[in-house]
């Protein structure tokens, strides 16, 4: 089985790691060469536009999938034509436009945020009315890590805005001054059985993910339901086969849909030490057209994203019940270099285990 | 950090996986460049002895390890110029000569079959009258899987034998009537400190290992605490660096040393799933200088060799709790081209799981 992933970064990295265990062959498909993928398959380079190289790539693959949900549609449809591409191109194009997943969330009546859309600054000015400040504006597409959103607090942060994101479509959203970020890890088969990963509970720091946790404590049994009951809607609206992320904000009792990504994601790597199956190989039991492994928690798991210069291996490599994940990236200030899995038998012991690095990562980064 | 290996099998194959999660990157060097960790690393092809071909492949190696104990010392040693080799050529050297095996165990007192060696016929004949029948010749060198021994049971198999070996060197064992095989995965780090994996209990067929299972029921603490006692004055005799697989008898309520191997064993891949930290990782943490994860099991697991043409991958996919490695191999009868860990949450469960596991690998041989 041959595997095409357009994107070679450290999600198809982390595929391909999963992928490998099964006897499986990759080839990935990247504009650039020094991909932390390249090590584990073949890399085709080119541009997203260009038909030849992507159907050199495509050609004599079994199945093709995609690791972040900017990859051009353009390239994804191109492929399409030799090999079949999951998870569907229709989730890709809603997953890459907000608008697209606004009217998504409305259709299938998941709640999320109240929005306006805007093309030139009038129309921003009436939506921060309609909204009231604060209120985040948020590019429709291309955004991640928090890149292309400012909250905007007044006219002045509007304008500024404006000036910043010139060009781009522009969704405003209501604030929403949630009490936590969860998000939902769900994957379907090609058979249409459908799984959820335990919920994990993510902290950001300036729009980067630095870690996510489960078990979610004192998120009540209904709520639960309530997050993979949306997840499932989504995944059969658009029989998808993979791996979906769903973000959901927790306020006031209640859930509200942020965004949803249709590929592996950063939120479910702590999957790889603390799920009997991770992500990565279920995202690819799926694609595959095999049963899905279960997705339950070993133990209490929490994962650090590592970011710019890490602590030293000895160091971390001593941390009791730390996984260490590096995806050969150089360092650089605030680029994700790799993440540590942290397990513990009770979520007492992983507190404790926690500590120590927390105090590793601070020394690090000062 | 870049790690270099002498083969390039499946033990490699498993060794780059674990450490391409560490950041870490590889080099193999086979004399084939059909390989089973080929596309997991840089591959060298050449003889053991091509001094250069050796030279190249060492240079800019920050250590190199081995994945089978029959490796040419020869060749471990040309690259020990260029870079630390570990474990150490000493036990390289022990482990590849049943003879000095022997000697290891008689000095660090650990018991096990009487022997003789026998140079030419007359020696073995004699040997047959010390020892009685039956009893086990074995090749002192480039034996496994069964491969270069048999069951005398009596002078005229000894003939046979003699003819099968001739030219060889051998040795001649008491047939030990043994009640079951367990085996001792240990590590030792470059700080010297040591943790074992819970003892395994194995299963060959034909001289194949078919299965090793953790934890070994009805084994005593004293016994287990025995058999870490052996495994240790090893590794300390020989001032050890990386995993160490020892393989005893259990007979008669006590333990004889049958042979041991200076690298991860095929009776520790349980633990890619079963254990918290792998014998594969936790062998590169020993060669790299880092401190050794923990060894925990994490729920009972049974390791399965697949051997030649493996059931389909969609019927291995849907056995509760079984995850799947295949080697990249082409199958050829009795083969070893991958193994299943599968997974319980009690001994029961696991039970129940081999059940299914079995009968498709029934199905698939027959």
């Amino acid at each position: 089985m041959k595997i095409g992933v357009l994107g070679a970064g450290q999600l198809g990295r982390m595929l391909a790691l999963a992928g490998c265990r099964l006897g499986y062959r990759f080839r990935f498909f990247d504009t650039s060469s020094d991909a932390p993928a390249a090590q584990l398959g073949e890399l085709h380079t080119g541009s997203w536009q260009d038909v030849q190289a992507l159907r050199r790539f495509a050609d004599g693959l079994d199945v093709i999938t995609y690791e972040f949900e900017n990859v051009s549609l353009f390239a994804a449809k191109t492929c399409s034509d030799c090999a079949p591409v999951w998870p569907p191109l229709g989730a890709l194009e809603m997953g890459q436009d907000r608008v697209k997943e606004k009217a998504c969330f409305r259709k299938l009546d998941i709640p999320s945020a109240v929005f306006r859309e805007a093309h030139n600054f009038e129309e921003l000015k009436q939506a921060t009315l309609d909204l009231g400040f604060p209120c985040v504006i948020k590019t429709t597409t291309l955004g991640y890590d928090g890149k292309g959103q400012y909250v905007l607090r007044n006219q002045n942060d509007a304008e500024a805005a404006w000036r910043a994101l010139a060009g781009s479509g522009v969704i405003v959203e209501q604030f929403i001054a949630f009490e936590r970020e969860i998000s939902v890890i769900a994957v379907r088969s090609m058979a249409g059985d459908i799984a959820f990963y335990p919920i994990a509970q993510n902290e950001h720091q300036q729009g980067i993910l630095r870690t996510s946790r489960v078990p979610t404590v004192n998120l009540s049994e209904s709520l639960q339901a309530k997050a993979q009951d949306y997840a499932r809607r989504i995944l059969e609206e658009y029989r998808y086969v993979g791996v979906m992320a769903i973000e959901l904000f927790e306020t006031k009792g209640e859930l509200l849909a942020n965004e949803t990504a249709p590929r592996v994601h950063n939120t479910g790597h702590w999957s790889i030490d603390g799920a009997i199956t991770s992500q990565f190989e279920n995202h690819l039991r799926a694609i595959t057209g095999l049963a899905l492994g279960s997705t339950d928690l070993r133990c209490p798991t929490v994962m650090h994203n590592l970011l710019g210069e890490p602590p030293a291996m000895e160091a971390l490599a001593a941390i009791p019940g730390a996984a260490i994940h590096l995806y050969g990236k150089s360092p650089r200030p605030g680029r994700k270099i790799g993440h540590i899995n942290l397990l513990g038998s009770s979520v007492e012991e992983l507190a404790e285990r926690e500590k120590i690095l927390n105090a590793l990562v601070v020394k690090s980064s000062s």
